[in-house]
């Protein structure tokens, strides 16, 4: 539905810290499913030298928000329901970079998978299902 | 670890009652995961003609132990410890294929995800994950 | 907004095999929430003496249905779409008692907590939040 | 074990960022639990006024790890393997109140649930569980 500007120029104009931030970028729309990436700060460190658990639970929410958006067009009042994660390997000080794919598009109800990986790992560090609530009338 | 008559054949001596069931069926067993049956019986109908849910969530749990089976070889003590599931669409009263996938084998957890369909739907029927602990001497 | 004679009797007509099978006893109707019972029966045992994860998941998911029912009145195709497990304790071959409480009744989506005991003890042996979706028009 | 003299003075040693942020404040230790507040930032919020799904994730994650470092001391290593959390109702821009109940304390893993409010309200705006790996030699 929307392509990879479009989606770009909506976050953009909708969610500008997220661009002022540059903590997320929207890398391809495919089919079912979007590909981001949350390039590493040093912000997002624990003790250890592992990224933190809310860096991950945040790169997969906003994930599964753009496969939404990609998929039914602009639906800003779309609200997370339920995310559900496990967490696999401590991932390395660097980019992580986030496979998403619907599972369930619905009228009401949309599901979705995230693996999360480290950049350059082939081994995923997270692995997030979560569900979103799409409003009876969602389009902006 | 082991193959899949290995598998057959540890389920039947240690799980009798779900050879005599004939409640599932190990179908392949692939390098990270394995494919399970779940065959018809009308009693696991509910009102409305669909499959009901602990159906699915159990046919998910077995699929993430024989995936663990197969991977550390036998460990009938291993337990699950987690089990989220997303329910997708109301499955026909058909037979029911899991797709079980490990996402990590550690030492003392693995964790799976397993997405299920009805038998010649391409669109899965419910999706889970789950974590399995491994005790530490585990082998029987 | 039911009795617990009303929600017995409505069980009874919808799910005859329940009542058939004596799987499950509706024990009391709270303000916000039900308490269940599933009586021991020596099928739901697994090797180890203990009893089955679906066992417990099926208690818990049909402890939420009830308490929905309880709350809204005869839904029968309100839907379970997500339900996640966490198992606490390896439960006795003893009667499981569940204690469910709504966390959330809005007008699409119902968001409860179930806490399962094995009886006469204190310490729960599995934890489930589960949400289920409410129809349009949903009541009978 | 630990008191909430004991968990400021270890929190502010190992974590300086968490009290330079002020971003949380451990407010109580109980028997089983804690209590938690996110002071409220602007930067919590999202389109629409409502503090992000991030804010409570990491506010959740940090109350499990307190409890846990209340009941077994200080490890630091201790690791968050799962997080399942339900969005209930959208928080006014005001502080967050956590509530957090272990549920097990076992060798190798612990699970507790996080209850999470909106100051000043009596229906909470997230339920969280989770689990978190505790290590074999876990003092530090």
């Amino acid at each position: 539905m929307m392509s990879l500007a479009d989606i770009r120029a909506f976050l953009d104009r909708e969610f500008p810290q997220i661009a002022a931030d540059r903590r997320y970028t929207v890398e391809e729309v495919q089919p079912h499913g979007v590909r981001l990436r949350a390039p590493y700060h040093e912000s997002q460190i624990r003790p250890g030298g592992t990224i933190s658990g809310p860096t991950m639970m945040a790169l997969a929410d906003v994930s599964l928000y753009v496969a939404v958006l990609a998929a039914i067009g602009p639906v800003a009042l779309a609200v997370t329901t339920n995310l559900n994660i496990n967490f696999l390997r401590r991932p390395a000080p660097r980019d992580l970079i986030s496979q998403c794919r619907l599972l369930k598009l619905g009228n009401r109800l949309a599901v979705g998978e995230v693996t999360i990986f480290s950049e350059g790992e082939e081994e995923p560090v997270a692995h997030v299902t979560g569900t979103y609530s799409i409003p009876p009338q969602s389009n902006i």
